[in-house]
Parts: C-alpha cells; sequence; structure tokens
C-alpha cells in the first residue's frame, strides 16, 4: 500500500470533503484518516487528509496533476502532496546547552521522530561530543557580529546541500535573520523559555521571577522576523512558588523546554501543523 | 440551515467517507466537520459527522429512509441521526452532596450544556432548596432495601413520562440494578471519587489515602451492571501531599467531580461518546 | 486548647526560630507547625507558626505585650497574631456573573472557607436571587462615572460597619480606586482572566485568541493602584486548540477563575499569603 | 560555613522543635530552615532540618554524641545527620531502555542531582557506549535464573566496595530480591511505568490500553519484598486519547517515567524523603 498525506486549504465552500474524498475513491484509494477545521473569521477551509492507494497502479505524478487539475484548481485551493515513507530532513541548530540536544537525539534513537538529521551546527564545540557519540555530523560555525552574514550564507549553503526541510533551534542563541527565515518560512522551529507572548526577549526567566508568577512556561513556535512573535505550535506550563530561585526556574524550564520541542517537532514531521495569519492550527 | 450530527459505525471497508459524504451532496447537503476513528483490533470504523441542508427542502424521515437504504444497508452499518436543535432530556439522581448538583445548575443557567432537565430525583430532601431556587421539579423518593425494587419502577416511569434520553447520577449515594440500567444501556452518567480501576467501590478517598498516593483522580463513566467497571468518559488527576489528611483529600476531589462531571455531560449531550466492547471513542 | 497563629517577618539574622519557639514553649506553649522562607536577595526571613496554649491559663494580651517586647522589638519584627478560632469577615463585590459567586457560596455552606461573609454587594440586581437562597445580605450599590466616588464612600461605611477584614472582587466589572485600595492594603483579592503579565486589562479572552496562544490562564492577585499588577497569589492554565472560539475560551476560563479565586481566598482566609515589595510569599 | 541537614523522627510531644532549634543555637550554630510533619493517626512527629555552624569551630562528632545524649535520647527520636557537602553515591541498574539513563545523565552532568554516580550496572550490553561517553564505569552483569543468586552477591560486592548509598532502577527488567532489598531498605529507587495501585506488574501500558483509561501515570517508589508495593516517592500523569495505540502510550510514558524518576532522585539525595509504615513524607 501507497500512503500519503494530503494538506489543503481553500475558501469554505460546499462539497469540500465529498469533492476531495471521492476523487480519491475514484483513483482506487481510501481515505483513511480526516481532520478538517473552519476559521469562521476568515471563512478559511483547512483539511488533512491520510489516504492508501495500491502500490502496483498509483503514479504519483499523474495524481498530483489530476488532483489539481479537476480538485485544486475548481475549489482554488492551496495543497500539497507528501508521501508518508519520505522522512523530512531536519536541521539542528544548537550553542551551548545540551538539554534539547540530548532529547531530541534520544527520541531520534527510538525512532519517535519521523526524521533524517543530516547535520548539527552550532556556533560553539562544547555540544560536538553528543553529535558523535550519535554519529552525526557536525559543523562548527563561529558567529561573530562581523562575520554573521557570511555565516548564515554558509548555512544556507549546507541546509541546500542536503536539502534540508525544516530547522530546529534546540537553544541556538542567535538571532537569525530574514536572510534564512525567507528561504525557510513557517519551517524554523524554536523553543522560547517563556509563556508567550508574556516575557518576549532575552532572559525571561529572571523576568518571571522578578514578576513573582506562581507558573512559568515555554513556547514553541515558528521563527518570524519579529522576535519570539511568530505562529505559536505548542506550550505548556509548570509551577513555581516563592522559595524557587532563579537557577531552580532555569532548572523547571529545561523540563519543559525539552517536552514542548520535541512535541512541536513531531507535529512539524507528520504535516500537522498549518500556519495560516500568524496562528496554526495544529491536528493532533 | 438545518443542522443534523450522524454517528456510525461498521466494519472499516473501503469508500466509507466518500460514500456518505458523496450521499450528504447529492441530498443537496454539505457536510462541515467529520470525526472518525478506525480500531484496528476490532476492524472497526467510526464517525461523527456534522452537516447542513436547506431548511425548506430537507425531509428528516426521507433522508433516514434513503440513508438507510443506499448507505446504512450496504455497509452494514449502525448509525444514529440527531437534529442538533434537540436538546437531549437529562435527568439528575441526587443524595446530599450538593457540589455536583451547583456546578451542573450553574452551567445550566449560563447555556453550556445542550440540554433540557426536566427534574432531579433524591433520596433524601437536603437538596430541595437547590432544585427550587433553579426552578426544576424536585422529586423525593427516599429508597431502603425493601423498597428498592418499587422505587425503581416509580424512577421508570418519571423517566418514560418525561422522555428522558439519559441520566446523571450527581454523586447519587444508590446502586443502581439492572432494571434501570438495561432501560437505559450507555445513558446513565456516573461520577466515581477515584482514578480507576484504583479504588473501586466505597471509601476511596481513604484507601487513596491509606496507600500513600501523591495524585487523586476522579473518574465519569456509564453504569454497567459490574460496579464501577463501565466504559470510562472522562478523567482527571489532582497532587496531594503526606499533609493531606482525608478530609482534605475529599475537599480536593469535589473540585475534580465537579469538573469531570461536568465534561462527561457535555461529551453525552453533543453525542460525542461512542461505546464499544466497554472502552469509549471521545471524540472532542 | 488554644491555638494561635503568628506571622512575622524582620531583617534574616541568627536565631530567630530558636527564639520564638523557646520564646513559645517557656509560656507554657508548642510550636505544632512552621513555615519559613528566607528572600535571599531581600535578606529578609518570613515564618509562619502555628502554636497551641492551655486555654485556662493563655491571655492573649499579655502574650503580645511580652512578645513584642521580648522578642519583636529585639529582632526588630513586623508580627501579627491570629487566634485560631476568629474567622475573618469577607466582602463579596459581584456584578452579573454568577459562577465564582456559585462557586464561593457553594465551599462556604460545606464549611470549606474558614470566613464569614457578612454581605454581597452588586452593582446590578441580577445575583440577588442567589444571595436570597444562600441566606446573605445583599446590598444593590449601582455604580456611574458620576457616583463612583459616593459609591465608594458609601461601600467603605459597609466595609467599616461589618469589621470586613478582607474584599474579593468575584468578577466584579468595576475599577476599584486608591479611595478603598488604601484602605484595604493588600486586602483586596482580584480574579483576572488571564495568566498574568500576559494580556493586562480588558478582553484577555480575545486578546489571547488573537494571539494564538495554546494555553489561557487565570490569575488571582492582591489589587494595587496599577491596573492588573498586584501582587500574585495564585494562578493555574488550561490547553485550548485552534478550533476553539471566544466563548469556547471564556466557558474554559470560568472553571479556572472559580478554582483559582476559591485556592486565593483560603491562603488569605489562613493567613498563608505574605507580601512584600510586589510579589507574594504563599506557604501552602 | 559548614552547612548539615538533621533528620528527626519521634513520638509527637511537646518542645520539640524549641528543644532542638535552641540546642543548635547554643552550638554556635542558626537553623535556617525546617520541615515539618505530624502524622496524627500515628502520633508520630517528623522534621528535618537545615543549620549552618562556624566551620573552624564546629566538630561533627562532638555535636553528634551531645545532641544524642541532650537531645536524641531524652524524646527518644531517630535521627540522622548530613553534611551537605557530602554527596550520595548512587548506583544506576538499566537493561535496555535508554530513556530514563540519558536523562539523569544529562542532569547529572548539568549538576542538577547531588549525587556521584561510581558505576552503572547491566544485565545488556546496549547502553555501554552511554555510559563511555559519559565516562562512567560500566560492569555488564548477565542475569538468568540459574545465576541470579551469585549475580545478586556479585552486584552487593561492587555496591559495597564503592560504598553505593542507594540504587536507582532505570528501567532495570529484573525483580531484586531480599538478598539485596535487605542490605538497602528504602534505598532502592524503582520507576513503575503505571499510576500505582493501578496496573501493578508487567504490561501496564497494555492493560491501561484494555481498560480504555484516559490518563496513564507513573509511579516511583522504594522498593520493597511485594512487588510494585512500597512507598510512593512521586508520580505524574498524562492524557490519553482511544486514537492512542500501546505504542503511542509507551511512548508519552517514556516522558512521564523520565521526569518522574529524576524527581525522585532529587528529593532523596537532598534527603527530603522520609518513609514510616510504607507511605512517605516528602518534604519539597
Amino acid at each position: 500500500m501507497k500512503k500519503i498525506t494530503l494538506l489543503i486549504h481553500c475558501k469554505d465552500q460546499k462539497g469540500i470533503i465529498a469533492s476531495v474524498t471521492n476523487f480519491i475513491l475514484q483513483n482506487s484509494g481510501n481515505t483513511t484518516y480526516i481532520d478538517q477545521h473552519v476559521d469562521a473569521q476568515e471563512n478559511v477551509f483547512f483539511m488533512r487528509l491520510e489516504c492508501v492507494f495500491d502500490q502496483a497502479t498509483f503514479n504519483t505524478e499523474n495524481f498530483k496533476n489530476e488532483f489539481g487539475k479537476k480538485i485544486g484548481k475548481p475549489f482554488e485551493m492551496q495543497w500539497q502532496l507528501h508521501p508518508a515513507t519520505q522522512k523530512l530532513q531536519m536541521a539542528i541548530f544548537v550553542s551551548k546547552y545540551d538539554h534539547c540536544l540530548y532529547d531530541i537525539l534520544g527520541r531520534y534513537n527510538t525512532g519517535e521522530l519521523n526524521v533524517h538529521i543530516p547535520f548539527i551546527i552550532s556556533n560553539h564545540r562544547e555540544l560536538e561530543h553528543i553529535a558523535a557519540n550519535f554519529n552525526i555530523p557536525f559543523y562548527h560555525i563561529p558567529v561573530t557580529k562581523d562575520t554573521k552574514d557570511a555565516v548564515e550564507k554558509e548555512q544556507l549553503e549546507l541546509l541546500k546541500e542536503h536539502q534540508v526541510d525544516f530547522i530546529v533551534l534546540a537553544r541556538y542563541m542567535q538571532i537569525i535573520t530574514s536572510t534564512v527565515i525567507n528561504e525557510y518560512p513557517n519551517k524554523i522551529i524554536n523553543i522560547h523559555h517563556s509563556f508567550l507572548p508574556a516575557f518576549v526577549g532575552a532572559k525571561p526567566y529572571h523576568a518571571a521571577f522578578a514578576r513573582g508568577v506562581k507558573i512559568i512556561g515555554t513556547t514553541s513556535h515558528y521563527v518570524t522576523e519579529e522576535l519570539d512573535a511568530g505562529p505559536i505550535i505548542e506550550q505548556d506550563t509548570i509551577r513555581v512558588t516563592h522559595s524557587n530561585t532563579i537557577p531552580d526556574l532555569i532548572a523547571k524550564g529545561r523540563d519543559l523546554e525539552k517536552i514542548v520541542l520535541s512535541r512541536a517537532i513531531k507535529l512539524h514531521a507528520q504535516h500537522k501543523c498549518f500556519v495560516y495569519k500568524n496562528k496554526t492550527i495544529i491536528f493532533t
């Protein structure tokens, strides 16, 4: 069986589900799972379908042509098709913190993440031994104010060369500029160590401590040009008390960061995130 | 617009989604929302559809006949159709505890629950004033060992007379026997004050205290003949510590009981619960 | 046995715990429970003690005099003494939303809250029937821009007359000005329907929806002159998804508001909240 | 400054806190933090004190002698003294699952755990490379039914040789017998992948799936001779749905297991767990 995932969005209108599932049936396929959502404010329909076809007779290019002509065009859809067997190429950027990296690679080893990791980039050498232990190529690319531009070009070359599909900033302590963002729109996943929109920017645990909050949070979001303001993929929170110091908050936060970032990676890798007007639709 | 909800389950097979949505389209309707699930072990397909039709031309009986003939029969489906405007009749059974009752009636007043409450039954008079404050008929039907049988018959008469669709046991401290259960299969919702299957039966907070658990829970489930063993609809948990006494557990538990029972009521009232072989499929 | 609670804070220094507990022992008392905290940044020591004395021989005024002279003065303490039997007088202010009011009064009836409620004030009549059902005096005091000043004076008179210890704003949709705040510093508890400091001010659920957060929260805090910026007592959060509309967020939020406000009331009523420099120390 | 932790339990009686803190003060020390608990059913008092002394003049042996004579004996206390600088020796036992091991070693590297890890024991070789990457000695000690007895003796020798204080079973898939348990009473920490007391024994995720629970949990407890029945240190839970397969439960459970086991390790390493009659008092 050939399994594919279809992602669709278009103006909400009558007959979309029936037409798409019927087209699949007429092409000897079967729809096995549908998620859908209507944004009532924007009048937009979103759908994610999983369907299966006969391996012997299914031709992806033919299907795409026919689908585009008979369904995509009439409904004025934006759509994508992803074969289930095709793992996304996921690059990891890190600096010196190792907790997210260990967590991601541990899950990668267990087969929990449906991705392939072609390499890890870091502006420091501290985590090189981890990459080695997991047999993943490691590129040490230091960054300074003056070299920022050249560095991003070097990064882009590596990304293109390995046909990277999306980038994970696993506590990469550098701003990503539009040079890279524009090449990977809604394809760079960051983990910000606060419950956004509270405590945007640097040192959010210090800010949370100063405000005396009773709960801290972590947010995974797509990177856009405005700092920590991109579409939110996933968040989680944990209780803190007056007796927790800033290092305590940082330690508690590490547990959140690992889990929230990994959830976001899984959702993206399974094509379960739509982005529309700076918000996400997440099919879980 | 006429809005209906369709509930379907049948052997998993090719073409179900396409056939159903296409049938709706051919009958001038539009499928607006689908939830579905395949139980891979049992090879059973479950689907809940929301669809809309033209108020002027839609005829429910005709639709049911046609759907049964052209879709239900060929696919050997079990199916139900519920008009969205039709509120279920929900009876409440209570004893002396008022927290769940206040919570349900508060939500009822706010319009949060898509039900109509024709009456409250209690084996005590303590909560009669609450029923009065919310203008809901209250039947005081005391129960003793000897009158149990007669009482259940009296209850059944009231339930039939008001065409009750489902029953909520809001801390009703009496066993329901098969006399009532058989008339309301998977239509009696209980709240058990433990995280089932731990601490079945009486005094679960005492048992939780004795075991020294660090978290207590609450479970809402459909009533079956085996005590506290019916299909689970919803559960939730809360932390406790060594310093919590049994009354503390009871007080913390009250908050859980209220919320978990109300969630179960909402799910049932919106036809979002399927029961299959003592487990539930819950479309949220 | 006569049970009292002592609240103490002073510059951190050697021998505080030993001196206080020894003083209690020498006065024929016994310390049964201690909570303490050192704010290392500010070098301030906070302590809450529960102790018991012989009912027959204990004289509160004598104890206070001696304690002040021998312990309070030498350590330059701020301290308070509260007999355990003395329930605080708690006034409730509401507008039209009933969920927090029902929740508070339900707990009040169960004996869960260690307070006495002398009256409820509202700028509307909608909730008067609830006050009546629970046999609590209800004062309808409408507010307009022009009458605001007179209204607050009328409220203050009622508060004084009933010797109110603290005020709970159970979704009271009016700004409290310094006229009242200055008379009740750190004694007015508000419930704000966002996870502060995110979404300060009006319509936080709308703001949360617009930002596309995956979790919403609620915050209970002491009222200060700066809006929604007072010391935080308690917070909690709940998950939301892209499919939740603004009314869904409001409904989910109601459950949080009830629980978070009640927790804050209990903490305050048991003298478990210290306020220091716009942050709280909460002994749970 | 010399910092020590005192752990005390004895029959509840008057003057304990005052006497202990006063004794510390008279020995030129200062009590900086107290946790205490009275088990009202058993009439037992538990206390954990942190106190500081002058490094130059403090003599641990003298202090212990004096404390035993003047406080321990008169109050008939069970007590222990732990210098804060003294890290416990923690042995890890594993089989083939790596998630808990990675998590523990990641935290160990960050300095989050106040322990020293002298070695890892495993009945398999699969995780040897992880031990190597973290520079921790690894002993491969295979186990069969016939060698069980000899194996436990070999393990005990290693434990004694390295003066191991407590043992962590990080998903070690072997039963520990009384041979080892009796040498390490309440000093062997296990992680059981269910919300105990639900689903004792093998394959708890399969049992949870079969029962159709909506929440799964994990429990860390001290190992006693009765399987999965020892004193509970920590638990946590996570939501599951009808759509989660058994592998999904296992994957979700891994996240819980890591966090719950690490919390239990931290509590034990900081001497924050008392065990009394198969329940724990946990000072957090």
